[in-house]
């Protein structure tokens, strides 16, 4: 038994320091804040309880969302005919090199290879060009909650893997006008919930055509900034124009009973977002989670020892009680472990909030607050603690919004000349502003020079006169960044 | 237009008398009901979303229920390589049949095939085994809900497909007796879902060492009744015993540091329940709701027309205003159909409870509503409208499970001869109960010759003496029936 304690008690410290090496701090983060583990097949991954409950926690908060803006959800079958996949050729193009194929169902063979979805724009348009047929129809606003499956070579547990947990909507339009107007509406949900429930703020922008999603007509992102100043891409919406309704025959009649294309849009977020919410606010000590997505906001832990320990246990749970209609509370009354190491543990799940009572403090009236944000400690009177706990859940949601918006402001660097491009990008201290001459072969030869690529080309632009990366005149305003 | 309309009424009328045809209204039901449509591939389905929100408030009422039992949901890999499945020599046996295989990953040929997962014990226990080390690790109460692949040859939509959405629970722990009474603990959750959210009482048993899941000690069920007396599987507890403990090697310290192995069980309730649902409350007009679990529970249709159509539609829309805090409520203000045609589609949809509002009904202050249980209409004071909407739907909801109950009583049939018991089966006329030798001989020329099959040994036996199918001792009671 005491082995088994030291070995938990290492298991806890054992973190690797983020300054000296930021790729084994994320994966040491990921295993001992118990959000994942690695999967028997390379590069596949199990989601724990704990990852699992901010998962849902993060599909709660978007699906509000989605409903509000009119979706409703559905499901749609795993496997794709490898004739529905190729009917857009684009598409297929971008994600055949990495799709899982079944061959055998049972013993036999199948003579058509099967997909397991990589994306599920191949299904579903073929099922709204069968439920589409008049104006009535349209718009066709559907979301899917499910997991797909990418074959990738290199994987990084929540960022890159095999399979993934998603959601994807599906919307089918009368006009492109409509279409368009969806695109920018999910693009906007993503970047609000990013903001209000993860506290994460984000680049809204534009793809370049080499970065867009295969088959779009246009490709928005929402970009965010992690704790090693490298951009993760952390949700997309696309346009499709008519390109879809084409390749899969979605038409309708019109008012005037005119057969018309219908346009399309997919926008999807992952469970990536859990590697930025690790990335964004995490720090030495392991995970800060926001409290709107903790799956505990507020642990309690009685220092309990000697002949007040069942007193200070007593009020721990009434605390816990007390607190419990407002917030998610865990009491941790476990006997075998100190409170020095329940404190380790909770800051390495990332736990808002944790309340230390002990035996002064009950004499007292007090308990002890202690923000996993900032580490500061206040002690409250037990009276008015409702409200305390309450202000500081939602401080420390403020706060980590403003902390990781000023980290963004303060390493986008607005750039001029290319030295300067040059020095951010390969030193990785941050994203870079800057005018873009439109040329994929200008954003080619930045990326192979520096490995920085165009994460977007920002909504809000500012002014620019000519290209930092080649000097020709500038199209539009881009931000690059080394990206995850 | 005129054209679209005609079509449409078409649609909802044409449906199958269940007396004539019970297979074909099934069919129609779940297609004109709205609930599912056939995918691409062969046996493959779509789950539409009025079909996917009875399954999301399926999963709210389990999902609750899990969690008052202590467990919580995790996400295990849809992959599982040949080697994992082939541990427990009994459970590859009987899925291997049936599973799909990944044989390429992008451009490649892989070198070991990977199984879309039939069910996911192969990989979860190797995963608990890794995580359990001492008895403090146990009980490990994991539920994952997810999509899983069977490939069948015969397929129907919900009941038997390729791919299904189900919840699995997976548990280990210390001892083979807490084993044993989760597996109990979890069949009666089942039993309790059914009836309370779903209306649908169940007959709890064993099943025969024949009908047990492929790798299980013991394998226990919750069997109903449907409409056309035959019977349904809607859920599974399994005990393990240390059978898969053993082949995936997961063992713990106990208390005085010996090396013991697990004991563990599996449980599941797939989509399945959805097939149930409308064949066991369903009728001649489509399909028929319990309140608990319908998307909608409330449909107003207001009958408006003329000078005083807008005073009609205004109070239509204050009185779902008002209703909509309590219930779930839609109002149907659709003016290019009549109220005849919503009833009718909104019949076929299940809603239980319509409220119809005309201006007779404005002047006289009341509203009409309409059970869908037994088209029952009581015209209501608009003063008391939400207790007496509150008080129909909770007595929909009782007299569907009191006529299900009813109904599962009366073609329940305790038999002594072998004459009456083919009779039964034969005419399909319900289930037969009585004394069975416990050979599985027996068991299998009940089948051969009428194509009953013993559900289950039902929990609650009665006293019985010799084997109703050949007349030799009896050595427990059991439940035959013909079985979806």
């Amino acid at each position: 038994m005491a082995d088994g304690e030291r070995s938990r008690e290492g298991f806890v410290r054992e973190i690797t320091d983020p300054d000296e090496d930021y790729s084994r701090w994320y994966q040491d983060t990921v295993t001992k804040a118990d959000l994942a583990d690695y999967g028997p097949v390379k590069g596949s991954m199990v989601l724990k309880p704990y990852g699992y409950a901010i998962w849902e926690a993060i599909q709660a908060g978007l699906d509000r969302r989605f409903r509000e803006t009119g979706h409703r959800n559905a499901y749609f079958p795993l496997l794709i005919p490898e004739s529905l996949l190729t009917k857009e050729s684009e598409h297929v193009q971008g994600f055949a090199p990495e799709v899982a194929w079944v061959t055998q169902g049972g013993q036999e063979a199948l003579s058509e290879r099967l997909a397991i979805r990589p994306t599920s724009e191949a299904i579903i348009m073929t099922m709204y060009a069968r439920w589409v047929e008049s104006y009535r129809d349209l718009p066709l606003l559907i979301n899917q909650w499910c997991n797909v499956l990418r074959w990738e070579k290199v994987t990084r547990p929540f960022l890159r893997g095999a399979e993934f947990l998603w959601q994807e909507g599906h919307t089918a339009h009368a006009t492109g006008d409509e279409a368009q107007e969806e695109t920018m509406r999910m693009l906007d949900v993503y970047e609000e919930f990013l903001c209000t429930d993860l506290a994460i703020p984000s680049v809204k922008g534009r793809k370049t055509e080499s970065e867009k999603f295969p088959g779009a007509v246009a490709t928005y992102s929402v970009e965010a900034m992690m704790g090693d100043n490298r951009a993760l891409q952390t949700g997309t919406s696309h346009y499709f124009g008519t390109r879809f309704a084409e390749a899969f025959g979605i038409r309708y009649l019109n008012r005037d009973g005119e057969l018309k294309l219908a346009s399309t849009t997919s926008w999807g977020m992952s469970f990536r977002v859990i590697g930025a919410l690790i990335m964004v606010h995490g720090d030495e000590r392991g995970l800060v989670l926001p409290p709107r997505v903790a799956p505990t906001e507020v642990v309690i832990v009685p220092i309990a020892s000697g002949e007040t320990a069942q007193d200070v246990i007593a009020e721990a749970r009434r605390l816990a009680s007390e607190l419990s209609g407002a917030h998610r509370v865990h009491l941790d009354d476990r006997a075998e472990f100190t409170p020095g190491w329940k404190y380790n543990e909770w800051e390495m799940r990332g736990v808002p909030l944790r309340i230390e009572i002990g035996p002064r403090d009950l004499k007292e009236k007090k308990a002890v607050l202690v923000r996993r944000d900032d580490r500061t400690k206040a002690a409250v009177s037990l009276d008015g603690i409702g409200p305390a706990v309450a202000a500081a859940l939602s401080d420390i949601q403020a706060n980590l919004l403003r902390k990781a918006s000023a980290s963004l402001a303060e390493r986008t660097f607005r750039v001029k000349h290319r030295s300067e491009m040059n020095a951010v990008l390969t030193e990785r201290r941050g994203f870079v502003r800057g005018g873009w001459c439109g040329e994929a072969s200008c954003e080619r030869e930045v990326k192979e020079a520096t490995g920085g690529t165009i994460r977007n080309l920002p909504l809000d632009q500012h002014d620019v006169s000519i290209c930092v990366a080649c000097g020709k005149k500038a199209t539009a305003e881009a931000v690059w960044g080394r990206a995850y």
